[in-house]
């Protein structure tokens, strides 16, 4: 089972952003936790970071082409205003699981992309993105 | 580590309500599975269906005047205007996690008692409460 | 046939609550009235008056599970706020007709509710409850 | 008793309006079912039909004149922004019914002339007329 | 001087409608007292009722064409909707005074015609339009 | 092919209304430069101009009995609030295309009728209804 | 009979402020332009300008003492927020007329003292004064 | 003199409750101190407890049966919903002061029940019960 | 102790403004009422009346220098927008207490100073002066 | 002469996003298809997909250096908050045409960039397109 | 050169008022500050303070018709409702630099007054004056 | 001290773009300006302009990991729904100056990047961004 896991805009200075919201582990140290825990639910974790909306939706439709099975996502600076990721979410065949660090509701945002998604998960910090890898792995298991 | 399973209002028609949104499987299906899971996680999950937010709110206190780790809640009818709730779930000393079966922003919802818990998930029907507990689970273990 | 009557909050001070508004007749004086209405027209009438949202929508699936072939409700101090009684009215399989004493268009209200219901009669005081009792039967009777 | 029926703009097109919404009687067989109850409740039925706001609003005042008992009225393209009708309906000394096949709430709709009737009857096709007949009947016999 | 008087929806029955707000002049009565003064300021007045605002303005394109010098109204009902009499009063070439009897702002009113005029008066029930009178007579004297 | 052309309030005046929106063609020049397009498409086009919504909605109803096959139609001062028509479009078996002369959205304006056309065509000036009829007449042609 | 006259804030510079709003005539040409109609109407006028709301109230209150019989009054700089008059003019016992000199509507612009006034007249340049001056005259002749 | 004393949702919890925002005091011991306040005052003091609104309700027309001068209430939780409440303050004939411990405006809150009473006191922490005891006793004692 | 209290625009005219609303008791009268009781209270209390609300502004910053120990303040026509002396009453260290004679609520009234107050008390009449005498009796001796 | 047109956001998976909305023609066959229709017109057509907005605006101001004659545009993903993209096209001196295959307003969707184009056709499929050329055809031909 | 300089409502109190926004410079040290660095620029510098926004207007027009050059203003107290001020500045001849200390928009603030100005500086503490200085300089220099 | 300087989309276009708001000076005209004015102050300042939000995000973070001082930005084409940038701005550890040429409230617009900067100074046109160079100067220079 092959994953894309995007990781938006802002995303890169994990660790160093606001780390009384979101923590202090770093994106590279996100990044081998979360390919360790694929691992053990035999998952190709290919995870990529952008700041740019364009090239998340770019990326999506490559590897749809690509034959992946599902998509998790931290939307991160595309949550306020990413209308163009949220139909790109609508537009494709395989499951899309969103994720979030923090909760949106104690902040008062709201993603509009949230309803393109099969389901969503905020508040949990890094246990969001695992929480996020079981539910993607159900989901695109069982055909999204 | 003793966990309180709350179930809002119409939960107890599970199975038989919009069963093209909430699926058919019933909440004594339902609370079968999650006990099971409870047992893996070596979780005591005491579940408490109830169509009154009052009622509700007075087990919640009772629980924590007991001792119990953490709540997990999914707050169905009380999702619109349960601001009674909010505040309980505000005051208590032991973490909440809300969970929803369906994705409330596909559904244009919004849930007033989010804001007062952890974290949150949706959109997952039944898979919601097995990620819940997973999430509660490590929450409370570590103090909330 | 077997229709429930439900009577929200407050109706149980009927005659003495507003009586500008709501008229002089009795909570005692409107059930006599409705049961000789409901015998003419052969309904099993079943009227229960609570301020307990959560207490009606229990009767309410109660009923259902009885057997029960409508619903007929005031939802009186749920009209501004019942989301839950809304989802339950969603939910059940029998038709509920809506009753107001007052036009609640006069009055700048709005029934959350009302979107459930089959249909909704408003501003006929106690005539209200006759038309709705009619609306019910005809419904209850070729199956919602 | 002399009751003024208004059609409001569409109905003339009943039948082949949208079916799934309003059925599939005609303007003409509801026209019949209609004379046939009055004639039961004693009341001389005039029906008249008018995509014209202002031509409803002068047969209105016409009827007044020439001492007819009440109104009952579908308002149907008038609904949304039918305010002079509306202020006409204010105006007029005897009473009036509004009435609508479908429920407003299900659809998002709102009346703007409702809070100047007496009271609305709404979501029950053609039984709303039925009902209504009988509430205009009875609030005209006794003066409004 | 040619002036055009519209009158609009529901001012045909002025002197019964609502009295305690309009009085109890009659329209007959208002028309023979507004007829006196336009004779004694020179003012050949043209008072024309309707409850059709699409009659309204064609009437009024007809006396444009008419070389009439102005134009006096009362939106009366189609003060709150009226977008395409305002159009029409965009439209033309000759300056129009609104008026009205009652004071918009104390009822919670607003007019939509009101931005196309050269100026408008209310509040001073048949008084409104003997000052709107002048206040015509001087624009169209000195062309608008 | 037959084809309704709705010109809506105000459009009788096309010429001398704010030319500096609208232009200097007159109703008969356009009316003319139509007539010969719709010659070249070889649609019969049947251009009827009103100021009375109620009128339209009655012609369109009519048109729809003898058969016609689409409506081509510039609300103008319906577009802010007419809701008649909008359902009235919304109950016919025919397509219609809806054109405006001018930028809706660089006006700040809002088409209520647009929802229910197939398709809406704004901002070209006469070449609105040009392109509108190549549009209406594709449309039509192939069954709506 | 003896009227206040209150100018509000930024009145005092009439004539030099958005000439092509407001016109060239200055505040001095006004109050001799005022005073002669006053003195045509039989009317003593004691004009005050001010740029402080707290000003005028007091002005108000101290004239009600005195026995003045109206109040004529340009909010102007009062217009938007002016609630604090708004209230004073409610509370006296002398009709107020409020003018303006510009169209409210056109500029999209709401008076929140307007709903206290007998009534209302804007739009006429210096005009509004002169119609107001008769207005008044006529409403505190036959006391308010 | 008799008063009822409600405390709403939530209240059971005061002391452990966001002892930031509502001090250390315990329910236990605020119903000691009020007592005490009472028994200077010459009332006698119902104190009542409980989460669910429709059980306050009940108890209010129960006491409105039994005699009781008036009603002391903090709503709590039924401060931002509870429009059932806020009926059955306006229904009974017995006065009510509602108080809350914190400053609603501070916090951003509004109350929905605060239409219905007599008066409000607010943000004095115990000081608002002790404040409200004094004016419920003036305002029962006159007859509210 | 030495307490400034303050009353806002409009209240110079208490006793004669809107009796209905506010009582016939005079701004003298209700100031020797104060001052009795003020004495009970050992309370040396400087009353002023002011329609200016900058001039409020002032005395406030005058008695802070002075060592005054609290403000009783009813904000009367500063209520809707005295943003500046809500940033004043932000600004100084003694505590407010605000003060209303009416039910804000029951007006559908806001008092945008409100949240910079210690605590209001509203809808009383003379009563909301002397539960505010001992609210600030009680503030400004503890500290504020 | 040469036309620019712009592929927003996601049109690079036309035929396989959403194909009840958008048809199962795929990006391929939509340009052959517009080629062709261009060639005919005599139109240079340069077709450029991308799926981010600042792409597009580089384009734009390149192609206007190079002296394109006009631009054809389906935002796409950049309808909804392409507030940089408005900018652009109010920035530049040749025409921009905006088409969109579905009707916006039957999805209530609104375009934020619409109001700086000349003109919007939207509803038609592909259809949309190529009304779009022929309206760009015409606007650039005769300077914008 | 000579520019006023408005220092609005509270600013008087600058020093001691919340100075955690603003700091613990006192207003005449600011002032010092501020005559220095105008003398460096050859600016005459008339500093005034109040807390009347009427009082300040006049003060506006006083110095216009004495020829100042420039405005310079931290409307403080009037950014919230300081309509009459806005106004003012709009009706002046000569250029207005408004500043903020702090930086309005993470205070969720917005100046009704910044529209009229030709531009505004803020969020620089006492720097803001500094730039302002600068500014207002510049402008008045080359007339405004 | 190093400074970088965004300039934001649609800003390659100065000069040309909307003249009569923006001024002629060109993009290239501007950057010789502003590196004099940078030497004279003692920054190294580098410029760059994007029309891609994300690219900009990318160049920020880049820059402060490279030990650069301060950002001087204009966010231009982000001002509407640039909320990634303005969680970047917030991210970063540096200070923030923001400028626009125009007037935003003139414009009725709102940047949702502002409320992340220290600062923001706006309607000087080039003015702007010298004022700027001295803010982020002296911030940059005292640690943010």
């Amino acid at each position: 089972m092959k994953i894309l896991l995007i990781q938006g805009p802002n995303m890169e200075f994990l660790g160093r952003r606001e780390p009384e919201l979101y923590g202090t582990t770093t994106a590279a140290e996100l990044d081998a936790l979360l390919r360790a825990r694929a691992g053990e639910l035999g998952i190709e974790l290919d995870i990529r970071y952008t700041n740019l909306e364009g090239e998340a939706i770019g990326w999506i439709y490559e590897c749809v082409r690509a034959g992946y099975d599902g998509l998790l996502m931290n939307p991160a600076g595309m949550t306020y205003a990413g209308y163009a990721m949220r139909d790109c979410v609508r537009a494709i065949p395989i499951p899309c699981v969103e994720v979030h660090m923090t909760n949106l509701d104690k902040r008062g945002s709201h993603s509009v992309t949230a309803e393109a998604a099969v389901g969503v998960i905020f508040g949990f910090g890094v246990g969001s993105y695992l929480l996020g890898l079981e539910a993607i792995c159900h989901h695109a298991g069982i055909g999204g």
